[in-house]
């Protein structure tokens, strides 16, 4: 059985909709916040790979950057305010690192998908702001619920966006997904 | 209240996760299936919202195109196999169309994106076709679910992949989705 190193239900839910079998285990690791993004994710995920445990597990990690600085999850309002300002109209990047530890051996990849904002009028913002779902997202928004309404579009794997890069894994480990009909 | 003028669960999936309150209304109609995608998919997206009736309602379209072609509902898997195949490793574009009528006023839009099949493995076909999703499905995949394991990348709106351009939507009637919280 796979062990699942994240408590994001947003990979949760991209593993049961792909008809993965799992159990979530977390353990509390201490991850970087800054350095190279790629490296960054692919540190990270390992990070919570290793934490967890298991004969077979997976590890991911996720950061918005927007103009080179790594936008985490907004402490209050006021920020997550600042963020959605920041990212409208704009172009910004979301990078997933993906770890699987598979019997001892450890494989690892990273994607990056371009997001586009719209252009956020001001009763927009206020909207997002209001329905709360800015609270423990990284960029202050969540692509696959309310925060649809802010992307003008985006180029990449979706799932990279949500959390999990779903590409990388089929090239990485397609048994993980396969076997499990 | 809104009316949703299509059978379409993604479309309601989409609505609900924006958080807009609708009801769903849907009359049969002879939809058209020849054509430029974008006038196809705005003139069907008409269609299903003028048959609905309603003070405010919403009709929406949705086509997959390769290579010029249009393709439909797979009508059997053998039908569905062929689809797959054809798009594995290849870009094709999802066209969606979207008309709303406000006390009589009726508004359209239409957007594309592009989607770019991984070189698809047998044995990934084979699992696809045995879980079924390709069944009511244009061009024979499922975006947000299963078939997420089927694409490499996308360029454009992902909504608009699931049948519901969400960006246009919200360019051509935004209080339909800021007015419901």
């Amino acid at each position: 059985m796979l062990v699942l190193a994240s408590r994001s239900p947003q990979r949760r839910a991209i593993l049961e909709q792909l008809g993965v079998q799992f159990t979530v285990e977390v353990a509390d690791v201490e991850e970087r916040v800054e350095g190279d993004p790629r490296d960054l994710v692919t540190a990270n995920a390992l990070l919570k790979a290793r934490a967890a445990g298991g004969e077979l597990v997976l590890g991911a990690d996720t950061v918005v950057v927007l103009d080179g600085a790594v936008l985490g999850k907004p402490r209050d309002e006021a920020q997550a305010r600042s963020f959605l300002e920041a990212l409208s109209g704009q172009e910004h990047q979301v990078w997933s690192g993906l770890v699987v530890i598979d019997g001892g051996v450890e494989r690892s990849a990273a994607a990056v998908t371009r997001v586009r904002f719209r252009a956020l009028a001001e009763s927009e913002v206020a909207w997002y702001l209001e329905s709360g779902e800015w609270r423990s997202r990284a960029g202050g928004y969540a692509i696959q619920a309310r925060g649809a309404a802010l992307v003008e579009e985006i180029h990449g794997d979706f799932w990279t966006v949500v959390g999990l890069p779903v590409a990388e894994l089929m090239r990485l480990c397609p048994s993980l997904v396969l076997a499990r009909l």
